[in-house]
């Protein structure tokens, strides 16, 4: 199976050293491997929340798409697009509100940021709170569940909204039966943070970044203002804790970090070093900045790629998002339970579903019932709502078939299936299929 | 100026004779007037809000727009559509809610009640609250704002979420120049209430309604079953504090009214006066039921005049979405600002606006200030928000030759107003012709 992987960009912000080699270069290099399906999206809605400058959004999109496609993103390849060309996102949005409890909402850790901020400056809890920063978990499940990704990207910091998506998925799936899939973290330990000019780490708010695609005569006084010690010349150098080193280690191979680390203890001058640094990263960014300063010079270029890219997107969203409207009522007047698409085919299907719930006991469980909320049959405890997830997707797409693959996961009577389980689960493969 | 009325209908329920007397007979009527634009809309996705059941939303969503077909709304003369078919309403549904501050919400009274249920109960205070109810006003702003409406019928309880629709307009104006219109809320006090079978008034809540478009003989039936006292033929009968004379009120014209208070002086029968009672009722909703009835048959038929509408309404939606989303940053790549659609003429209007609201002394007031929050101008206190929005609108239209007229509604300095306020007022008024 194809794994769907999802990562967005808030386009506020001029890509640097730091967001090439710390998300950019590895996430090109991730969009390559076989069986991933990659989704890249400029997330220009959540920009908003943060950025009233309506110029700057404009100019960060532009720069932030271009930046991309010069690091060799291929548009042919992945899913690459941006959020507010896909109207589908904010009527999910909308849909998740109505099954998202403000409660879980209150509890998102930039929310409670802010709140103590308030709270230690004597202020209102809400003061300087937008309802967009209050609502943003929200827009980023509609994000995610959109495309039915698999796999989210993120920072430790934000594991926290991939599980608000998945309990927004359960909410909904409770409700209307299962259409959205829970999606999962997918936490990189290992990403390389960048250290900037003064040695801390490389970040717009610090004001010590390398620009990724300035004019190379920029990228090279930049270098050359790298904060060292004042070992002169001849003087042996450490490599512990200086951020040349760093630097050039997180774009050399290890042959060179080798060679580089050798010049230091021989006692590379300072400025030579610098020298040799910039012309290492030149090379891999050089060839790039011609294609960046090339796509930023035709910004229609970039705006076809992203208009071809939101039309692929579109593909999934639009029909996924009937399903969705079909689900929860929002449907044409004539249409009959018959007539619903991405639904059950029969009757029986129709009306019967899976609904899949956490116990106290910490474990993850599915049930399927029928219209009048009568059991049928009752899954054991798994350990990963994903294992439970792929139960039931056996079930759907096997249908009674897999009861005996899967007899010890199920709470079945000992004298087997009764007839209307079979019935049912029949009837759910053939609604499959259609 | 034609004016730019609007009102929705949430799709949870099935029409009522009350909600005939109550608004849709005086709604209909209204969208005669001349010199208005009306818009109704059937309000799917506020349904979703408080219903999680789909049949019951599409069935609601029939028979409401059938209701009011029958009833004569003229969809070829107004604007009626389905809200769920304006993708553009959750687009500018996220807009607002990045202007929107959380403590305005915070506020809303249907929120606050939920904390005082919750309080009251000793429970979590946000327990069973969906973050739906608590983006309730700002789906309603963006209805509302959608279509520049100037008035919004609403009863008492819902001026606040007019309040808070200005309240966002205001805020992104401030943000992003004039673009949206403050709306008015049109506050009739002599809403027709109907008593329902048991005296109280007809409600779906106390089960005591008579269906507006049931069969003939349910009609019958329901109003055999209205409560009476126990006085017999011949015994002259009370008017006052007769459910079945208010009723019969709704229906009758003056001369009739005073036909019927006669007999009921001369001691009819309660069976004759029921009897009588659904003759009225029946000759003016029979032809109707008729409609309804072909309508309810036929939903290809409501559905394709929906459709219709949402061609007109989105004729509006559209182009007005496609400037705002200008004016927030979101376009086109190789857009330049020269290319901007809807902009303030000059700079100057574009960095004041007018602020309304509400003293805790019950007075409506306004305020004009600068992009800084400088004040420039300050009224006195109106009585309704009415005649505050009168007022502002003359300032706009008219610019600095409103002053005098209005003098005695504003703070004026005694050596008359400054210039800086003279010259915000012409900016503000070429804008406005512009």
């Amino acid at each position: 199976m194809t794994t769907r992987v999802l990562t967005g960009i808030t386009t506020t912000g001029t890509p640097h050293l730091g967001n090439y080699v710390g998300s950019i270069r590895a996430a090109v290099r991730a969009s390559r491997q076989p069986g991933v399906q990659s989704f890249y999206f400029l997330a220009d809605y959540h920009a908003l929340i943060k950025c009233d400058e309506p110029a700057r959004i404009q100019r960060s999109t532009l720069e932030i798409a271009a930046s991309w496609l010069a690091a060799g993103l291929d548009p042919e390849h992945v899913t690459f697009y941006r959020q507010s060309d896909i109207p589908e996102i904010p009527e999910l949005t909308w849909l998740l509100t109505c099954v998202t409890g403000k409660g879980l909402l209150n509890r998102a850790h930039a929310y409670k940021a802010m709140l103590d901020k308030n709270a230690a400056a004597g202020a209102d809890p809400d003061s300087d709170v937008s309802a967009g920063l209050f609502m943003y978990p929200v827009l980023m499940g509609a994000d995610i569940l959109m495309f039915k990704a698999h796999h989210v990207p993120v920072g430790r910091d934000q594991i926290q909204h991939i599980e608000m998506a998945r309990d927004m998925a359960a909410s909904f799936n409770h409700l209307y039966g299962e259409h959205l899939v829970p999606p999962e973290a997918l936490i990189d330990d290992n990403v390389a943070l960048l250290p900037g000019l003064d040695g801390r780490k490389m970040s717009k708010s610090y004001d010590n970044t390398i620009a990724l695609f300035g004019p190379r005569e920029q990228l090279r006084k930049q270098i050359m203002g790298i904060v060292t010690d004042s070992r002169a010349p001849g003087e042996p150098k450490d490599t512990e804790g200086s951020a040349l080193y760093q630097i050039y280690r997180a774009f050399a191979d290890d042959a060179e970090a080798a060679a580089f680390a050798q010049a230091f203890a021989d006692g590379i001058a300072w400025g030579d070093a610098k020298q040799a640094l910039f012309e290492r990263i030149d090379a891999e960014i050089g060839p790039m900045r011609e294609r960046y300063e090339h796509l930023m010079a035709h910004p229609e270029e970039v705006e076809r790629l992203l208009l071809r890219g939101a039309e692929k997107a579109r593909a999934i969203a639009t029909p996924f998002m009937a399903a969705l409207r079909h689900a929860v009522g929002l449907r044409p007047l004539q249409a009959t339970s018959g007539a619903k698409p991405a639904q059950p085919a029969t009757k029986t299907a129709a009306s019967c579903s899976f609904k899949q719930y956490r116990e106290a006991d910490g474990r993850f469980y599915f049930k399927l019932v029928d219209a009048a909320g009568q059991l049928l049959l009752q899954s054991r405890g798994f350990e990963s709502p994903r294992d439970a997830g792929q139960a039931v997707k056996r079930l759907q797409t096997e249908g009674a078939a897999a009861l005996a693959t899967l007899a010890d996961r199920l709470e079945l009577p000992a004298d087997g299936p009764a007839p209307t389980l079979r019935e049912a689960l029949q009837a759910l493969q053939e609604a499959q299929q259609a």
